[in-house]
């Protein structure tokens, strides 16, 4: 019995195997795998759990869904620090109620992701668990020496700009919780809403082009809603940010199911999470090279707002119409005690 | 209340802020650590999860044991292929059953075993569970370009060994098991026992001894028992190995506690687990400048058994007595379907 399960884990990542080469010594398979980053690079590291009904429910996601956003979450990651994903680790408590094909599945999403990614997988621990199925991705990568972008170099007087659409994410998980099916390749008149949700996309290019430009001052990725991001650009910069209601991007898609379902988009793109776009600060005089830059990359690029000032404590503010407002912290939290 | 649950969080991990330096560029509290190995060195990647009820209850490991454990059984890995542990992600999903106190405890148990092998909290995540609480810890490490110990190169004629004393931990497994107090810190009459199961040593200098002497052909550490871990030698290498039991190296303790309980000592060393000692074989002409390295050392290190043929089909066999048995693979395994 052991035998026949240790074989299915085999199959399941039997696409690792013979994967050695261009920097890996020794893939998975043995206690640990062992890589060289290039000679002019340093290592990215960074790791991110998804944990069945408190990250994703089976009517949400499905099986290579949850697969595929773990392997992104942390992709994403390292296109915060301007990076590139390069190996990554796999931890998986399955539980009874997942089936061989559904883990199957799982696996399926993640060298989906990977392979999209230029991710190899190198390694991971597969145990059973009692009850919900747990996710824990690490992903390693590679940045120039010395070139990781921080979040904590923030200035007064920058620029505040985010990539692509916030909110989107946000809006598809409120459309499959109302029951709409998660069956993939299906045409739905609110498909970029479940993609976003189900499959999102990093920003590695937005990263390296932030890198290369050597102009952005802080970066983060949008995934836990662009409040509670912008929060911790403030707070590790000291600085006060003010954001213009009016800039931030949201989809056409998501404003028109907003209206259908009486929702204010902004609180998805605030609160929401999950969008992993990337939010930062540059200073004003780089703005036109930049934009410039992620134009010519076809990269969705807007300024939604500046950094205000100095400030004894980090402050948050949301210019909506004539109205000042502060904007709150307490956005999507993954950590909640009860 | 998220800002709360954000604040116990940065407490537990206090600890990890400001250790940048020493090939460390940023360290946990942005969206991914950055690190560079020593320029002679490679980087060693391994993951290991532990889960509530599969791996440990309540009442067989207090909460900074849980975390202590789960660190070693990575740094182990690392030893395994003969390399330093450096660096430490954690992924924890906490249920509301447990309290802040035990997640404060649990991160205890996680530096005092980082700070015993000199290893640095980098990063992570933390999130919530429904349930069972789930602990994933990657250990990043680093080994000599090119040395890495791997486990598929057992030769015909090599002698097999094994560190320190196997069968200890599972032994105070079943002792707890019998309703044994979990609290630390009190003498007992099987301490040496309960100290294996709970606070497991990661054998880091056995496996820069076997790496330095040059003379390791494969190397295991024992997490799953003995027998899986030879299987897992001779399936690599396509080797067949005769293991002689009079040699198997088990504790005066455990050879007491068993007549005490009425148990075979070798059950426990076969297919008991979690003893973290390196299983590997060498060379006879190496054997005597190893053993006395390994004496010099203080480290202890027993030939339990040969290489005896290379094979179509990798076979373990038992010699006990007079007789030679088969030794079936099936040992303690984590992944169970039910």
């Amino acid at each position: 019995m052991a035998h026949d399960e240790f074989s299915l884990i085999r199959q399941w990542t039997s696409r690792s195997a013979g994967q050695e080469g261009n920097g890996l010594t020794v893939g998975i398979g043995d206690d640990a795998a062992v890589f060289s980053p290039a000679p002019e690079m340093e290592v990215v590291a960074c790791c991110d759990a998804m944990v069945e009904t408190v990250h994703f429910l089976k009517k949400t996601m499905n099986p290579s869904d949850i697969g595929y956003k773990a392997v992104i979450s942390n992709v994403s990651d390292v296109a915060a620090m301007g990076g590139i994903a390069r190996y990554a680790l796999v931890s998986i408590a399955v539980s009874p109620q997942w089936t061989p094909d559904e883990c199957q599945q799982i696996y399926e999403g993640i060298y989906e992701a990977c392979q999209a990614y230029g991710v190899r997988v190198i390694g991971g621990d597969t145990v059973s668990a009692p009850d919900a199925l747990h996710l824990s991705v690490t992903v390693l990568g590679e940045v120039e020496k010395g070139s990781a972008i921080r979040r904590s170099q923030a200035k007064p007087g920058q620029l505040v700009f985010v990539t692509g659409h916030v909110g989107t994410s946000a809006a598809g998980l409120h459309l499959l919780l109302q029951g709409e099916t998660a069956e993939r390749g299906v045409s739905l008149p609110w498909k970029t809403l479940m993609d976003a949700h189900q499959r999102p996309v990093a920003q590695i290019k937005a990263g390296r082009l932030l890198l290369e430009s050597g102009a952005c001052s802080a970066l983060n990725d949008v995934s836990d809603g662009l409040a509670s991001e912008l929060w911790e650009l403030a707070e590790a910069s000291d600085v006060s940010i003010l954001v213009d209601a009016a800039t931030v991007p949201i989809h056409d898609e998501v404003r028109e199911y907003a209206r259908h379902v009486e929702k204010d988009p902004l609180e998805w793109a605030f609160y929401g999470g999950e969008d992993y776009q990337l939010v930062g600060t540059l200073a004003k005089s780089h703005f036109e090279a930049v934009s410039k830059q992620f134009a010519a990359n076809g990269v969705p690029f807007t300024v939604i707002g500046e950094v205000v000032g100095k400030s004894q404590e980090a402050k948050l503010m949301l210019q909506r119409d004539d109205q000042q407002l502060p904007l709150p912290k307490a956005g999507f939290n993954h950590f909640r005690s009860g």
